[in-house]
């Protein structure tokens, strides 16, 4: 499963383990019953149970079940993503070797959104279509001269460590993470909300979409607490 | 792969994930290199760099593996156990169910273990092999009559969360318990020490054992470190 | 600060740090204008701040403010306190001393208390204060004799490690505790909640009364939602 | 205490609690001795104990003291220091507010700094003084451009979270990070270290100087496992 985002960018599952199974028998260590089975149209089953698990916060058997990402992603993304503190990360690193000229620019569409809910994504006075694609072209340029001076210094003997001070957060770096599922849940309802930036809900959507694949049954009871599309 | 452990304990492998390999993977996104390849004996491969990761502390590549177990242990093991605040953790509850009768008796043999470096497992005084079977004798009468007890306490209507008072921390209770294969790795270095409790010794044995299994590299890097046996 | 809890138990304050204003400061960072001032009946201040971090879940800056508290409960009142892994531990150690003999006895209304919202509460048959009378005072002479085998053992050499097999999870030990208020008002919201055990409330409300006194405004904000009295 | 770090940056200590004393005491309730006093130079007394819990990695009683630090500092700074998950962050935002004109420019004699023992710092080629002179100078114009588009952006309606793509790693970025004092020392182990980024050794160098400052027996029994200066 991998999917594509924003320009350059992707969510790509590397691995999971556990299932909606595995949780109901995690939550049945309390009482020693183990998995039931699901239920059909006439008779509920263990949907029940993973419902009430859900509705009651009762979290940890979610933390047996998870899974890896490789996310390709802008550096300003990462960011935000490395505050969840719960999750294990690798990433590329520009000590090792020089971060792809790769970068982020976004659509005139996307710039001139706006949306009430959101005031972090408003500009204080309106932004006509015109001057958005001055705007963007002009990022595209800066881009250029960011990447000259970065390989200029690379080139002429400046450590890497040094040479990437002249990177913008726009620039794609990637990296894998790991986090069992009771927190890439708590990731979702942070980062699908309305008042996440648009652009790291494109990748927590992406996620949400790994949850509905390998995990349909708590997708079902997550879905609408976490706001997952 | 279930193990027994002590008179009626045990742990089962439920789940793994992740493998030698993906952490070299997850390693090599500071370098977008991937995995090379094990060696052979005439050139070496990636387990240098395995074995490189491990003695310089680059802890977070073990993140991206981990497994699951189920466990049966006596409540002061598991006393232990707990406080390993980085694994997951889903065990039986005396608020819901009764715990079954069964309850830890040690050996003789265990019993009269003397170990010049550890002092909590030394008796003030030496303990006659006699002495000891007669405590491990009563030992056995008192768990009947607790259990007696605990049972008179359900039958008559004491709620369950009341009844389990009497319960000693001798008896045996079940849990599954999850955590990423670094987070192990530090369970196994305090919990095969020589200076651990022999009880939760054999425990953190018999996890090791899953280690070697799953995870042969990383065993064969972390062996002397963590003094998995 | 010193509250008693149960028959032989307290909850003591050891040190607190930060304070509402701290919080405030800590939220502030993201736009580096700093605590404004607590508003008056006229003109709102950064009160609205503090209800609209609660209420929006904006959780980090809690993580700037906690205290440290002395604890000594029943063994079973800690097996379900130590699950909540944010906080820091240091017990008392039956390996290194022999617990003193005390030991929860409950009530007979504590025993009898029914509560239809908590099942686990709930005995399955009723349960009359004669019965519950009785099976009291035979907890009391159990007690009694554990605490026999108990120094029976350590008396004639039984390492102190295995001696302790027999103490009841009704036994009190003693511990240190420390969180930020973040995780305390988590450890809050499900301890002082009717589904909890009975026993854990009543120190989880001693815990809240903490939080009453250092962060009078964070108590009036997170009162509700946490289900401190 | 505040220090100022590199040309715009500082670390300022808000606050710490807990004390070498009550590290003692928290040791000490495992026996339920309490905290005894330091020796004389004639009898030694509890820093044999605190050498013994560093030394022997009785970690936990560490957790019973911290402090909170406000920290200045270019964000590839940190992008290094948020990968410590055990540490709590309020960060200014650029989504709230714009970040001000502050820029790291690192000296020749950093950038042309050469340590044998640390690969990443060193550059693959002789980095001449000259040609660091004009890349530093190259360095700072290219800053000004950044600036003059990001404000360009601001002015005419890009939204703050776009307007930032332009930003450098480069630009500073201001925080406030708590920790317990176990943390602290794992963090200073890894930043303290010659194989760290010279730039985040600065910072790591003067939360070092808190600790010998607030906890000076602590500093004295781990200074050199963590190469705190």
């Amino acid at each position: 499963m991998k999917k594509e985002v924003l320009d350059h960018g992707y969510v790509e599952l590397v691995e999971h383990w556990g299932s909606d199974e595995r949780i109901i028998e995690a939550a049945r260590m309390s009482t020693q019953k183990g998995f039931k089975g699901w239920g059909t149209s006439e008779s509920p089953g263990d949907e029940k149970l993973l419902k009430y698990l859900w509705d009651n916060a009762h979290a940890t058997p979610f933390e047996m079940a998870g899974f890896i990402v490789e996310v390709k992603a802008p550096i300003f993304v990462f960011r935000e993503w490395h505050r969840h503190r719960t999750q294990s990360f690798n990433e590329m690193s520009a000590r090792y070797i020089p971060l792809p000229n790769e970068n982020y620019i976004p659509t005139v569409e996307r710039v001139t959104l706006t949306d009430a809910k959101n005031k972090q994504a408003q500009s204080i006075k309106p932004l006509l279509p015109d001057s958005a694609e001055i705007w963007l072209s002009n990022l595209g340029n800066i881009y250029s001269i960011l990447e000259s001076t970065y390989q200029a210094g690379l080139a002429c003997g400046v450590p890497k460590e040094i040479a990437r001070l002249v990177l913008p957060v726009g620039r794609y770096s990637a990296m894998r993470a790991s986090a069992n599922l009771r927190n890439w849940l708590g990731f979702l309802k942070l980062r699908c909300d309305p008042s996440a930036q648009w652009e790291i809900r494109q990748y927590a959507n992406a996620v949400a979409e790994i949850v509905q694949q390998k995990f349909p049954r708590v997708y079902e009871v997550a879905k609408e607490a976490t706001g997952m599309p």
